[in-house]
């Protein structure tokens, strides 16, 4: 027999055939002078028999243990009815097994290899290969091919061609921190891992290619949250001669794509737009969850002149004053939990948490004194309040206010069970602001990055006030998550220098980090934009998981080890004498104790 | 008007049309009050006619220059039989312009943008973004492309996943010197870049995924020579439960998907296979370009009794004699131009050329005295050698005859044009051996790597007579170049432990640095195999190009620098602090100077 057959695909019409399998034995049970091998491979799952007629095979299969690799002939035959498994795709069959041959052993796993599991993660990610046997992370890493593949068709079919920028490239501090690597040809010098392709696809761009993609490596060596890897994904597109509505129309259809599929959903083009201030004003947010209400609700106006300290002093000093309207929940929080709000909210710098009850056609709460019956009646009026609501409110510098109460939206949505977990919202976030303004370093810092374009309206205002200038950028959020973002791109010379100068960057200083791209733009830069987006969270979401490390095949812990092969590691003196570098002192000291 | 259609797709059937075209201008040419623009964007050229019609876009015509960015909008029209341009795709037809904008200027390149260029690649390297602009290099580009999608749509259609393994990973020392990353979190200790995904794409195979595929970058730390780039590409692949015949099968039909794909050629399978041995023997190399003959004619064994001392000492050392037959070039030969044979051959460790013509029905040369009548005419007749015919001779070591004349067999196959270009001959070669032995570390190092399987009638000669084993390796050939190669692996614990000790690596080192790997083979490993080629240079091959460096978007110079964005570079000495490494000092002095 020669041409193996794959477990999980065996049904009712293969009854009679004699077949070749190949796979790890997933479990086996000796039942009444019987073997029974669950024998997994690639495909799933199929039951193997093991009887007294095949006396050699019975014997050998005494000795099979979980994850044996083996190679079995055998007979499909039909199951008795009573012992039809209908939770197995394979459930109506089963394999007589004729002959069986141990392929390779294995010792007892550390842990079972299933999907509900317990094991901690530093354990599976020790014994990563084993993790991985786990049928829904198979499924998540075919549902990651899949998604690929549907990019990637999907820009092909579009004429964007597929290519690869360098990972050894310059080290530009500009931006999150860079891994770095010692060049053993030019001592003293290093090259640095991509955080992104950002300038080589616009490079690509003033090379005239006008539409590129790749599924691109990024290297970010920053301290580490549960949804941050130091190395990442990104599908990278970048398009000349194209407007921010055709890359936004572009990048849609490329997901209405995606989700067909791979999940063959039918999402609605176009996907709805909203405004960066709008999304913070409404949610709290600049990459809201729209699967569920509950919006913040501005009730600065109606407390303008409200004596309540709290309220008046954000107000005075520039803030807003919003609530949540919890509908229907007073009567589930007691002053316990509000105060476990509290202590949520203060965690996005809110100093406390106002709240009001509506109950019995009264407005309660320990605030209700400090406010006038006018004042109530307009907050009932604006929050739709009624019988039964709890109203939580911000009081703060907007930020602050706008930080906490979204928090806090996301969370009670979560626990109060408001979102319907099928729906997969799309949103498009944009006309972002163009700077941040960083209090400590006294100074501006780009939003996104500093080749993003200001928006025409906004050019005069980029040296006398800056903070006001919007970008022609937007941000693709899927479910509450930031799916990624793009923007137009500064394409002429003298808006790449002021945008560097409101930087704070000198002539010299732009010039030594961003020569070569300031010297691209003067030689015929076409107009440009374009996109990235994460994969890994493309795939987190789309496989309905929480967890980023789940969609990585190796990936890294909160710290940036591999367990499994146990990276970082130290190397030997002879590699670092060549690459001329020496590792500080006070750490070698450490090392010889 | 918005949609703006490719310059290089207008024909004779968008005659009458308005269009809108967005590029770049090639040429500008001023014409009896007339202006002519070649306009270029992605997909080729065509002819702008401005004339005073529209007066200003004439105007504006005459301020733009070589590279501009523009926009026209203009109406197609049929040229006139005398101007018709054969050379052009477009060149029935002409663009009447009735506006022009210019969307961004260009300063004056320091090379033109044409495809015949003699510019220093330094300075191409610098300006990669103008470079790139060529029509040649932008088909290389889109050829890569093609050859990326046509492998991709092979192994998706066979059911291969598509993974992506880690760019930050564990240093291993055994093999090519590693690229490594300092880690800022676990002080002391470094990444390395992976010199190929071996480890992992084996790892996957444990992991139970059967069949993955990466196109996969890759680094090496070595010191470059021109057809060598620090970081390349591989199609890499790995799949369980397969043969070594199943995987060459499996890679032909994906090379003959490509060729159809790419170059419409249809490619005859089974591809040939020659064993190492026999292709050493025929044809001095374990890369045989067999687009020509030439082969090397072995004759020690009419020798043996050789008076010669060249012949008798290669003999009785256990070398060999072989010679050339360079057909009907005797007379083109002169003693000069030999002599410049003899230098070429030196560099492979020959210490001269013995040669012989055949005129007029005699056997001439320096060495036909020392030769015995019988062994002229046994030379004679093996070599098959006729009036004119002109014998070069190696005899020495069998490395060196085998070196020498097979790199002499190649430079006269290219200078006397024996090869068809047009050929695209593949060759798999097949039987490796296992081990190298290496004379200066007095120790066997893996020929491919220390995973490689080995073969099972060898198993016994593992410990007693290693350099004696072959390997179940294949490497895929194309027109004398390396396109990569493969093998199947090692998947037992004991074996692979065997070949660590061959190796000369204690336990405890082998467990120091594949601990993993040992480890992973305990827990069920499958029999498990693959390949990796190079796609860089299965580009450079398809695109009918010599230089590597021409398939490389952003290549790097023999020293490894990036003259486009000037990296490596140095960085702060703040990057470094955190790094917890420091430039050994000779060097941070040089730099003060």
């Amino acid at each position: 027999m020669n041409n193996r057959i794959l477990a999980g695909t065996l049904r009712s019409w293969n009854i009679d055939q004699k077949v070749l399998l190949k796979g790890w034995v997933q479990k086996r049970r000796d039942l009444g002078g019987l073997i029974f091998i669950d024998l997994r491979d690639k495909s799933g799952l199929v039951q193997v028999v093991f009887n007294p007629s095949s006396k050699e095979a019975l014997e050998t299969a005494e000795s099979v243990r979980s994850e044996f690799v083996v190679e079995i002939i055998g007979r499909v035959v039909k199951r008795d009815e009573a012992t039809v498994n209908d939770t197995m795709e394979t459930g109506s069959i089963e394999v007589v097994a004729e002959e069986i041959t141990i392929l390779n052993k294995a010792k007892n796993p550390p842990f079972q290899i299933q999907d509900e599991t317990d094991v901690s993660e530093d354990l599976r990610l020790k014994y990563r290969y084993l993790d991985l046997r786990r049928r829904d992370l198979q499924n998540t890493f075919k549902l990651r091919h899949q998604t690929t593949q549907a990019v990637r068709n999907y820009l092909n079919e579009d004429g964007y061609l597929e290519m690869e920028t360098p990972i050894l490239t310059k080290s530009t501090p500009e931006g999150a921190r860079d891994y770095l690597v010692p060049s053993r040809v030019h001592s003293g010098e290093f090259y640095a891992l991509p955080q992104s392709p950002q300038l080589f696809k616009q490079l690509i761009m003033m090379s005239g290619f006008e539409k590129y993609y790749q599924i691109a490596r990024c290297f970010r060596d920053e301290d580490l949250r549960a949804d941050r890897q130091p190395e990442f994904t990104q599908i990278d597109i970048e398009t000349s001669f194209m407007s921010s509505d055709d890359i936004m129309e572009m990048t849609e259809k490329m997901m209405q794509r995606v989700m067909k599929e791979v999940k063959n959903i039918d999402i609605q083009l176009p996907l709805q737009r909203m405004k960066y201030d709008e999304a913070m004003a409404r949610f709290g947010s600049d990459k809201p969850d729209t699967r569920f209400a509950m919006e913040l609700i501005h009730v600065s106006d109606i407390l303008k002149d409200s004596s309540f300290k709290v309220f008046k002093g954000a107000l005075e000093s520039g803030g807003k004053v919003c609530l949540l309207n919890v509908k229907n929940e007073a009567a589930n929080f007691s002053r316990k939990d509000i105060d476990k709000l509290t202590d949520f909210v203060k965690v996005y710098g809110a100093k406390g948490l106002a709240w009001l009850k509506v109950e019995n056609g009264e407005v309660k709460g320990p605030i209700a004194k400090f406010l006038s019956d006018v004042e109530v009646a307009g907050i009932v009026d604006r929050a739709n309040a009624a019988d039964g609501d709890l109203l939580l409110f911000g009081a703060d510098k907007t930020g602050v206010v706008y930080d906490s109460l979204g928090a806090l939206r996301l969370k009670l949505g979560k626990e109060l069970e408001l979102i319907d977990e099928a729906k997969f919202n799309f949103l498009w976030v944009t006309d972002w602001p163009l700077f941040e303004y960083d209090e400590d370093a006294k100074r501006y810092f780009a939003a996104h990055h500093p080749f993003t374009m200001p928006a025409e309206e906004d050019l005069d205002k980029l040296s006398t006030d800056p903070g006001s200038v919007r970008a022609i950028a937007y941000d693709l959020v899927l479910n509450g998550y930031e799916l990624g973002g793009g923007s137009l791109r500064i394409y002429k010379r003298e808006q790449q220098d002021k945008m560097f100068n409101v930087l704070g960057f000198t002539k010299a200083e732009a010039e030594e980090q961003f020569g070569f791209l300031l010297d691209a733009l003067e030689y015929g830069a076409p107009p440009h934009g374009g996109i990235a987006l994460g994969l890994d969270r493309i795939v987190m979401l789309l496989a309905g998981r929480t967890n980023l490390r789940d969609t990585i095949l190796f990936p890294k812990t909160a710290s940036a080890s591999d367990l499994l092969t146990d990276a970082p590691s130290e190397v030997s003196t002879d590699q670092l004498k060549e690459l001329s570098i020496n590792v500080l002192e006070k750490y070698t000291e450490n090392r010889e104790l």
